[in-house]
């Protein structure tokens, strides 16, 4: 048995509004009856597997040593893309191998692809997979039972371009989170032909104003002060974003 | 004591909006503080006690033995319906007297009515039961404290005609999970005047185009490829369905 | 060690729809691994101190004894606001000092300022003390390893003005929830002009009509049967009311 924190991670485009996240529940208490689950987030918009890559690769130093990070947003559920797993750091991760883990690599990394049919509900449906495969697997690891290197043989995962410039993600208030990393020397980005002036705080600029801050996650973020970023300039996801040292 | 997995499981149409689920919790976890409480759903569309029947008879099979099921949607609260609790095989469910558990009895089911007066909270609201007596009863039996037929005297309870021909439940990407059992030989299904094909896979039909398969839950779904069935069929939960052999 | 429950609740506005909630989670079993985590609220309307204020006094007592309770609605964070814990009777509160917590504080409470440079995390960000401050403040109190009187010197806590008379929050269905306790003698209550009735049960008005009741969390509840009482009268949280002994 491999010591585990016991702590499995959901981040998925499930939504709460259906039982989908409550049944995948279950299915890891039953294999490990002492999993501490935590819901990191079933808000991913609907396939976006570069919006779930930003967010894994962001939250996980916030879970304990040897949690289980499970990452279902899975445009290929049915098709023959596998499933993958990987230990990088003390952390393990679970998910489809569609480039959703790409940002959590660090270059030396040996990842294994799942044998679903050793670990797979035996009523596995087409396009469950979150509970049907990556489910039983993630309990299996964080119980200890199995460890990474026994899910199956080794892979050479799909890796998205993960190269910053981009908005990663939009916020319930309509802030734009980047994926670049906040620089001191950074004074502007640009924008959808807009140049936003960098700030140390919100009180910088007057109200309704666009300032772009450094986030609570370490990247760089557009916002209106009292405001929506997302409906000032009409952007969404995946907008280019650059970083300027001077207008 | 009697041996019980110690996991809750709570099926309501409460929304997730207000603290109300969260004092739940809390109720439970006063009671049985080794409890593992798992939010099976708490989106069932209000007083739905069709959809919240069919997500419970479809859902508990993915949690341990000796799990506790409660299923509150209840629109009798604080008229004189009863409260019940049943074992059936290896799992226990609790929930109004309003044809909620239909889906989950066997035939030879031994069906309790629950003492309120036993087991509510003191201060017992007329309008949160959830809270005020299915929490208590839950945490009760979960703990292994108490037994079914301990709960109160035998009843007779209330069932719904769930004979399948209808959409159960619509998702959030708006695709119309019947409660109709699939079966090899259905070549289409009618909904709404229209003949739906049952395909393997999304794959089989063009982008645009109804198809029905067979869903992660056992029953047919109708979808239409990258679009939504609810929309283009007009259609709502409790919309006939029929499955042909043939057209 | 003070003996603790364990159990950690959280209530906050940062809504589901981000891994925010996630995060904090993340922090508390890193901290504190045996906690149980309930997510009391997250649906608080955004920097609504008064709601979230009304729903902490109303919660608490359904949790277990030496429970802590999170409550961050923060619209200050970032400015030189003090964080703060108090115990008072069974409980333990961790918020910002911005009268979130002036509903549960019983007159002879002494209240602590939190010494954020000793407990938040290292790399502490401006804008989420949710995560990098109140999360391992409640898991070292949850842990029992510090005691409230320890977190930091004695401090004099911002106090609302909670008299009753409003609309304290509005639930999914459109029911107006008001601060008012309910009295025996209170025959009317009245709320943008408009005098309503109060009645034990719903079934003694017509459908569509405006009723006011006895509320799940002891106070005067203003509905419509089978319709929404927000949209009816037009009003929203914070809107006046007035309970009549008659009209």
């Amino acid at each position: 048995m491999t010591p585990m924190s016991g702590v499995v991670t959901l981040l998925t485009d499930f939504g709460l509004e259906d039982p989908f996240v409550g049944v995948v529940h279950g299915v890891i208490l039953t294999r490990c009856p002492h999993a501490r689950i935590v819901d990191l987030c079933h808000g991913i918009a609907p396939h976006d597997v570069r919006e779930a890559a930003f967010w894994v690769s962001r939250c996980a130093r916030y879970f304990p040593p040897l949690t289980v990070h499970v990452v279902v947003v899975d445009p290929g559920v049915g098709t023959d893309r596998h499933a993958i797993a990987v230990q990088t750091g003390d952390h393990v991760f679970v998910g489809p191998d569609n480039g959703v883990l790409t940002g959590i690599f660090t270059g030396g990394d040996v990842v294994h692809r799942i044998d679903e049919d050793r670990f797979a509900l035996t009523d596995k449906s087409r396009t469950f997979h979150g509970r049907d495969v990556f489910a039983p697997v993630a309990a299996e690891l964080a119980s200890g039972r199995v460890r990474v290197p026994e899910v199956g043989p080794v892979a050479h995962p799909m890796k998205l371009d993960l190269t910053p410039g981009r908005v990663a993600t939009i916020d319930r208030f309509g802030n734009l989170i980047t994926d670049i990393e906040a620089s001191p020397a950074t004074l502007h980005v640009e924008i959808a032909g807009v140049s936003v002036p960098v700030a140390d705080t919100y009180g910088e600029v007057p109200r309704g104003e666009l300032v772009a801050l450094l986030g609570s996650f370490g990247t760089l973020e557009i916002a209106v002060r009292e405001g929506s970023a997302a409906e000032r300039l009409g952007v969404g996801r995946g907008e280019p974003v650059s970083a300027r040292e001077a207008r």
